[in-house]
């Protein structure tokens, strides 16, 4: 498949009358009227303007606007919040930005089913509200909870839970999709399994907006556990720290998170939020939840974790079993990545992962980069899963010493985590920042059936084009 | 994309000496020297021989085989213990069949990252025996304990455990897969998040073998818990016994597992057996497992659904927690299926999936199916999962009048399936049998757009050629 930008058609007067017949005045915006950030997604680095952005209300709008542009050749990209790291939604080619914020209804709680059925607008964090008020619980938990779950979804992501609870995909019972000939399919349902035909669902589950926009979800949701637990466990060093996590894995405990976190990104936290966290002497620190329906339950395996850390040289305990104790903790751990971009003029990010027993090894090999390059580099992230959250900080480099650094910075780390047998990304996707590094370890063979698939879908390549397999 | 039988090359004598330069005599089988057991699977209807079955020791193997038959258009269908109820391994075509069923090796058993890596041969009574032996627990459970584990990822199969623990799919961290060309790839591995790409190894599970051959797969495990408990609770009739199910779900308990049934396949079973079931005054049972790391953990669940299916009508709650009786209840559900083929003598099934409150809804109109057809319709099934298994018996029917009173019982079953937004499959798949109906559920488009997804995988569609989307 050859990159064809002239072929895509530039939008006139007429599409943009077409679009605002079709939407009304106000939910059309052209040129200057466009605001910056639907140039850009959360971390910058990729940057560019639609030629429009509309605002859309419902499944039928979408697929007007898709058949159109597919008659006529219009690249479009979908967009939910903004929040992701990797350019996902950025409009390489221009063209038409449909903007899902405004679908944000929750369309139905089945209790008797355990499903939820909402549109792809809705934030991540008013889910949650909204199924534990109805005592269920939608395990995902990404930090980033102003995303929306379209967004979620399209990314897979991951978050703090997928020790015990696994990531999105596992939680999407059926999707709604606006295919980019325009056509709306539905694929999976409230059926708790299918073995009818290729998983469609599962495919556009991760496919960051490359196969179809997704305009509505059913999502599976499980009985709220009612009681939780966390630990903070402070060590001597982050090496002691994570090594302590494969043998918390093989005592067949299940923590519903692990993550991992060290002093330095805990001063960044504490400046930026204003507030102290529980303990801050030590060099290194394990975060542990665990979470079940009594006391009884989760004691026992949070205790048999509790005496793991000490053996391996954990230098205390500290259990957090009040509301207040927990927050304090956990809003300090969701606020890194703010916290970290605070001190810094500029940063990049590299979201591998690797087998739960090479956290260490990799972790220990960031160090090295950190030291070869001399450049800033902080990380924290899933101990528990294997999925880091590295980032290299451009701090006062010039524009060209940055990207030299940086380029040389994401080879190592990439190549080392494809030495690890992990893969490019964890959560966070490929989008058009990461295609390099997808290509590198998976091989052309693995990316031209990517491309396959992708045409299969989309045969005039309109759909957010140029990014993770082109 | 049009049916072109005439296109493939038949099976010469160079083709076959190509097969025994590869593999050696012994593992080359042609003509009359084929079993008739390979031509066709475990329900049979669906006939037809191979031209060369060949048995298989490596992923190199299979790939040389692959990139042959690809270069010269030589039809190939891959092979486990043939357990599968909807023709997906019969060889339509005729060509190879590549029997995998030699490459039965489990590769390693990793307890820092709970994962187990096995060839796709390997039984799943085999891997349930080995894991639990280290205190591990593979959850997927379909009845048919002597199938492959790689026909169970084939098919995405499901079982009895689907309530609490989900299916197949969910326990698939990585797949090795020979595509049509004959390249090797390896989607996932043992990390447990991923977004990098699309996820072609959740497009694999469930491709019933039309995609590519799976020569090695990496399993997910998780602790094994401590104690289970199964319920067998008699109702006075099957509406009121399936009617209290969504009553279970949304009451926040979480069984392991809801199987319903009656009381005459308990007696067919009974007899099969030539062993009593615990009970059998009744016309109607739910079983229901709980598990758990203690007796208290479980038993919280366990008092409640007890409560809540007496107060909605049950007779009794027979609890069974010595092995012993345990293994009775469940080597009986075990049997249902071949029990009831003991009874007739000839039949076919309907696998489909309905969201969980539409069971009973669902079971009273096969009833009335029986009845307006005048065929004797024994159903049982995972109630906890919506998820039924209809069987159709022939008995004394002639030729001409089976084949006319099935097809009308099946159009009339997935029919109102559809109507109840189910799906044609919960876990049998759809291979050649079931084409027609999932045609008719999804329509053209969707149809399509399988068969494009089929074509980037294998362009000459040499691979299990006329299955699922075709």
């Amino acid at each position: 498949m050859e990159k064809c930008i002239e072929k895509y058609k530039k939008l006139d007067n007429i599409d943009i009358d077409f679009l605002i017949d079709l939407l009304g005045k106000d939910r059309v915006f052209v040129g200057e009227d466009i605001n910056a950030d639907y140039s850009h997604d959360e971390l910058g680095g990729v940057s560019k303007y639609p030629d429009a952005m509309v605002e859309v209300l419902s499944a039928q709008e979408v697929s007007k606007i898709m058949a159109y542009a597919y008659k006529n050749n219009i690249p479009v990209v979908a967009r939910g919040s903004g929040t992701g790291l990797v350019g996902s939604s950025v409009p390489i080619e221009g063209g038409i930005m449909i903007n899902l914020t405004k679908m944000n209804n929750i369309l139905e709680l089945d209790e008797d089913n355990l499903t939820l059925t909402l549109e792809p607008g809705v934030l991540l964090m008013d889910i949650g509200k909204f199924v534990e008020s109805h005592d269920l619980f939608y395990p995902p938990d990404p930090g980033e909870k102003s995303a929306t779950i379209g967004g979620n979804v399209s990314t897979n992501a991951g978050g703090m839970r997928a020790v015990k609870y696994g990531v999105t995909r596992d939680y999407v019972r059926g999707l709604e999709v606006v295919l980019p000939n325009g056509k709306i399919l539905e694929f999976g349902g409230k059926i708790v399994k299918n073995s009818s035909g290729y998983s469609i669902k599962d495919l556009i589950c991760g496919s960051e907006g490359t196969l179809g926009i997704i305009t509505k979800i059913i999502l599976k949701l499980v009985p709220l556990p009612k009681k939780s637990i966390s630990l903070l466990i402070p060590f001597p060093d982050l090496n002691r720290a994570i090594s302590t996590v494969p043998k918390i894995i093989k005592s067949k405990a299940v923590p519903t998170a692990i993550e991992f976190m060290q002093r330095e990104v805990i001063l960044a936290a504490e400046e930026f939020l204003g507030k102290k966290f529980p303990d801050n002497s030590s060099d290194a620190y394990l975060l542990l939840t665990f979470d079940g329906n009594s006391k009884e339950q989760i004691e026992g395996d949070y205790e048999k974790v509790a005496d793991i850390c000490l053996k391996e040289g954990a230098l205390d305990v500290y259990i957090t079993d009040t509301d207040e104790r927990k927050e304090s903790v956990w809003s300090a751990r969701g606020a890194f990545l703010e916290a970290v971009k605070a001190t810094t003029t500029e940063m990049d990010e590299c979201d591998v992962v690797v087998p739960r027993n090479r956290v260490a090894e990799f972790v220990k090999y960031t160090n090295e980069v950190q030291d070869k390059f001399n450049i800033r580099i902080r990380s924290f992230g899933h101990a528990g899963d294997g999925n880091l959250h590295v980032y290299i900080l451009r701090d006062d480099l010039s524009e060209d010493e940055w990207h030299k650094k940086l380029s040389g910075v994401f080879d190592c780390l990439y190549k080392k985590s494809e030495e690890l047998e992990g893969a490019v990304s964890g959560e966070h996707g490929i989008g058009y920042a990461k295609k390099k590094y997808i290509r590198r370890q998976y091989g052309e063979e693995y990316i031209e059936l990517m491309r396959n698939i992708k045409l299969a879908f989309d045969p005039k390549n309109i759909l957010n084009p140029d990014k993770v397999c082109e």
